[in-house]
């Protein structure tokens, strides 16, 4: 039986700091650098986050982070894939979301995706987050997707991971 | 610690067939009797059924079936509950039940909404669906809600219930 591949949207899949970047950037007109937002959780490090989170486009619009086309197209054929993400805060989010996944993802179908408050209640074998609050409740394997916010921390017991090369080597 | 209670939404706490039976008054001036729809899935006994659910405003404006919002209230109290819809089916819907989940249901809160595609990655104790295709792969206890769909069916080793007072006696 194929193991059970929990993927996450935001961070690991769609480059959401790209996008908080993008709209500091018209709010504001400067970019902070990634040195600066390190080790900052995200709505620490952009102030008005929250806000840009539920502006109708921020999720349409990300771009897709390098290299997960390609090791999903594959790991949805090896694995029990499921997309699973946090978006119930963010209730227009989610059509958005899904809407963007279908068309950067074409091979995900709506059976495999899931739009939830707390991860929790979801099971599987392998979890792939940039959240701890995520990996760290889950039970089965746990692969850290390094991003700003969690880039100084120690990694508690998960795999990291830089990029979807290092995932493809773990998995593949 | 808590029970976890996983909930549906549609035929358990929202009249999905009142809906269906409404948008086919609009549509062709007449109602079916729940005697000629008996035992039929909700496909086959509303021809547009797939259209009307794609409709913008079909979930929005369904009514509360009698009692669940009571009992719910005191389960929130007494079980982890969270309210588990298949939805991605129709990403527009998403939005839409949320809204009227936060509206009927004030005491549930984003962090307990889960909408998917299949039920089988979401884990818990007990499940309160009036779908065979849910309650067989579920682990736990399961409750089987009485819908015209199913009232022709063996139980398959599920509790049946007719109403949420039944629910109310089995879990309270």
């Amino acid at each position: 039986m194929k193991k059970r591949l929990i993927v996450d949207i935001d961070g690991v899949i769609a480059d959401i700091y790209g996008q908080f970047r993008k709209f500091e950037l018209e709010d504001f007109g400067t970019n902070q650098d990634y040195s600066e937002i390190t080790g900052k959780l995200e709505e620490e490090a952009f102030v008005n986050g929250e806000i840009y989170m539920a502006t109708k486009g921020f999720f349409r619009n990300a771009s897709v982070i390098p290299g997960s086309v390609e090791a999903l197209k594959k790991l949805n054929k090896t694995h029990d894939l499921f997309i699973v993400s946090a978006a119930t805060k963010f209730p227009n989010s989610m059509a958005e979301k899904q809407e963007w996944l279908l068309e950067n993802f074409p091979f995900i179908t709506w059976q495999q995706i899931v739009f939830c408050g707390t991860k929790e209640i979801v099971k599987g074998d392998i979890m792939i987050d940039d959240h701890f609050k995520n990996l760290d409740k889950f039970y089965g394997q746990t692969i850290l997707f390094s991003q700003p916010h969690n880039l100084n921390r120690v990694e508690n017991g998960h795999n990291r991971v830089a990029n979807w090369d290092e995932i493809s080597q773990l998995l593949l």
